[in-house]
């Protein structure tokens, strides 16, 4: 952990906030925005390293104003302390943006409408877009913190051999390794962009409950402990020819790896050992077409291809119910831009940290295939979450 | 855990979704809202019993229609699979309600754009509103749920003092009671309505940690891991005279508890005491008030009221930074109505479900202070988190 000076509020180094505000400014130029209020806490923490109770304004040329109302005490250059949004006016006095960007697709439409009643005379633009654009091409730092999170979460993958116990359950087994996690650093939070995905912790898959499907848009399903929140463990008991799909939280600094691997416990039938084999093979197939320039749904075609010629097509991205998708973008939220997706109209750029996930459900034995996190470079890619990735087996 | 129907979309018995729908269709027709469409994930669960992707379409006097995107294969009456939202307008038909409610204070604004257009001609209400006030007043199945979280709440912090060991820092500790709530069956998602306020299973705070700030609207808060997630323990070791406030989450089965208690290291300042005592003494007092017909702000005084004359003032709430409530509604989610607030409008109603937390920081010692969950009956309160108040003492 670093020592945080706890009156700053700025947390980022002078070099690191002025690289991303170019970014966050060159995506209001495209867009025809003069200012930004930013409510969302993964876009506040982008731009300051904190999150703060607030909003953060920022115009296309003058300085940048934090608006605060929690924590106490917070100091710097350009803090305002607010007790509520309306305040904010008082402030900006005559500089009226002619356009504002709001995070629409992020923050409610109450609040919206309550922000955008702050500016009765600008036009309304959606900052989620600029956002989103922004934080996909990461900084050198923000490469740093991935990859830090990344060798973490593989120390602790490294260690779940040693978590299991005969007779455990995918829950108990999904226990420990949140236990030895959180020992290590990780904070437990799943960040998330919008409202629709929940989970806690990550997903342990186990024999057939790989093959329940869930209502989240998530890579695999399961059915869960509860209806309450239909996604992954379910209080199976780990059978022999059964595989064990871990994919946890690898979030241990506010930015996070995401990262899967199989264990199994005894023999498993060999049309799974050939998936995850081809996942493995997808992987680096995809690795030496993801450089920058590459259309995102190309690297999708490229998967498909590969499948449908290993005659495993019913059994990608799931069996009873099918994911959309084999990879997205990471960083502080897990479902970040590029999404690498048929349809995808985004194209791979230098900076941009990306886990692939092609995945199998195989019926009988579980889930197959491996997910690791990759930084893009102008000609190489990285593997931020660096560990074997053949099925590891479990003694019994 | 009950057997689930996988294929049956409606989870809760006939008279139990009938007594709901009726709760909800008096706000729609207190609101004038002729019709809801629900997206929200809590809303879901509560209209259903179980979280599924897509919508739940609520006329004041048609059958309910369930717009179902995932997971596949749901069943019943009304169950309609769609890809879009657009694909609704088709089923209704004709069916053009009067006015439309969306969720606006949950939503996103492009979400609820984008619903508002399937309904050109009707006026929008906030159906936010409606859901707030309908869950606010629990059925018998909901408060038995909360009482079944509330008993395994109450196992696991009876296991605490035996979980601690000596040199333990507030992490260590949190880890092994975030282990010993999942194997009770902690379903670990802490559902919080509203996208601004983060939190993982809950808060441990030792010492003058809980004398740090937080960004969130907690009632307690702490420095945290991380910038990324400033709430919640920092690491400290627990010491010799330090008290240590556990308010971890009692999530069990989709509804929860909230309860804290509060643990000491060898002996604390005798005004620590003093303060914990008046949190218990408030308890008592509040329990006598709080029933049907009287205005939460009345709580709150009477709160007020009893710190002052015990000269508590500067330590309630908080020390450096005060919280502005001192209760809250507790069901699916963290944050439901009433809240227990100097200028809250609310009224306290039978089957609301209401957490109280009267709390102190008391400098160089820590966080003392109790909560409860309570349920209001006609002519009394259950507390649904029985279990000694007084401070429990660890060995060391």
């Amino acid at each position: 952990m670093h020592p945080i000076d706890h009156n700053r509020l700025m947390l980022l180094e002078h070099d690191e906030h002025t690289r991303r505000l170019e970014q966050i400014r060159a995506g209001m130029t495209a867009s025809e925005t003069s200012a930004l209020l930013i409510a969302d806490n993964a876009n506040k923490y982008y731009i300051t390293g904190r999150v703060f109770a607030g909003y953060v304004y920022i115009s296309l040329e003058g300085p940048v104003i934090f608006f605060v109302r929690r924590p106490v005490k917070l100091e710097g250059d350009g803090v305002v302390y607010i007790r509520k949004p309306e305040d904010i006016v008082e402030t900006l006095g005559l500089n009226v943006p002619s356009s504002i960007g709001l995070e629409l697709d992020v923050i409610p439409y109450s609040t919206a409408t309550r922000l955008k009643k702050l500016f009765p005379e600008s036009d309304m633009t959606n900052a989620s877009v600029i956002m989103r654009q922004a934080r996909a091409v990461k900084t050198c730092r923000e490469i740093d913190l991935i990859r830090e999170s990344g060798l973490k979460h593989v120390r602790v993958y490294n260690r779940i051999p040693h978590l299991y116990q005969s007779g455990m359950t995918d829950l108990e087994l999904q226990v420990e390794i949140e236990r030895v996690s959180r020992l290590e650093g990780c904070l437990g939070q799943f960040r998330i962009c919008g409202d629709s995905m929940e989970l806690y912790m990550g997903n342990v898959l186990v024999g057939d409950n790989a093959d329940s499907p869930s209502p989240y848009d998530f890579a695999m399903g399961g059915e869960g402990l509860d209806p309450s929140l239909p996604v992954g463990a379910n209080g199976s008991e780990i059978r022999p020819g059964n595989t064990i799909m871990v994919d946890m939280n690898g979030n241990y600094n506010g930015y996070m790896t995401d990262m899967t691997r199989v264990y199994a416990l005894g023999k498993v039938q060999p049309i799974a050992l050939e998936a995850h084999q081809c996942s493995i093979d997808i992987h680096r197939a995809l690795c030496d077409m993801m450089i920058p320039g590459t259309p995102a749904k190309e690297l999708y075609s490229k998967a498909e291809e590969i499948v449908k010629s290993r005659g495993l097509h019913q059994y990608f991205m799931g069996h009873c119910q099918h994911a959309g998708f084999i990879g997205h973008g990471v960083g502080i939220e897990i479902n970040e831009t590029p999404v690498i997706a048929p349809r995808s109209r985004d194209i791979i750029a230098e900076g941009n940290v990306i886990a692939l996930e092609p995945k199998f459900v195989i019926p009988h034995t579980g889930a197959v295939g491996i997910e690791n996190t990759y930084c893009v470079y102008s000609d190489r890619v990285e593997c931020l979450t660096p560990a074997p990735e053949e099925i590891s087996y479990l003694d019994f």
